[in-house]
């Protein structure tokens, strides 16, 4: 076992195998997604240079960016004081969210106690996805 | 039930009732760290202005800095395109880290595979929290 695989066997994922993962833009530092990884995620995450996760609903892992081609090159790689979190500082290709924004944390409550949609949508997931017409 | 109420409880919170929630340096735009709410510590965040988590280990709602006084004051509450985590871009008072660093995040992956401390303490944790001589 290599010394990085040992690194990640001794971070503590949650009982499903499981440790979430913030991953931050390298350069406006804005929070793009939260996902979650496993230990083979993370060892092909840092080998690649790419951001791979593991899909819950899917039970299966994939390539961030596999079918709309908006990859994440990853830049840093951090870890918290209790090792149960990932944080990963990536350069954003085209946008994170399929719905369409930079981030996924495109609403903001406000003072009613509602969300309001705060961000611009930069590309139309219609057409990246080859939905609609 | 009031409008806020309604929203906090169409968040998906996990299986055992919480939700990821990170916290963000309002001026640096850091991530200080990652703790669970669930629906009640939500609510008091929102209503109180400051963080407020669920231990998993102790089982219990707490204040983030109610023994050390490190509060975070909300300024903004963020949620994602699935609704399953939240970002809150918090004031944090002093540092968010029970280890004395500014943020949970200090230690970075280097190209050996292993982690490096890579921040400096801005407090000490046996003075703050009362151990040692």
């Amino acid at each position: 076992m290599s010394k990085l695989e040992e690194t990640i066997e001794a971070l503590k994922f949650g009982p499903d195998g499981l440790i979430p993962a913030v991953i931050v833009d390298a350069d406006s530092r804005a929070v793009l997604m939260v996902a979650y990884m496993d230990a083979s995620a993370l060892l092909e995450t840092v080998r690649s240079g790419k951001t791979h996760f593991w899909s819950r609903s899917r039970q299966k892992r994939w390539l961030k960016g596999e079918s709309s081609g908006h990859t994440q090159e990853v830049r840093a790689i951090y870890t918290d004081c209790d090792q149960d979190t990932i944080v990963i500082e990536a350069v954003q290709n085209v946008a994170a969210c399929h719905h369409g924004y930079f981030s996924c944390f495109y609403r903001k409550l406000n003072d009613k106690g509602q969300w309001d949609v705060v961000a611009e949508k930069v590309f139309d997931p219609d057409k990246t996805y080859g939905r609609g017409s």
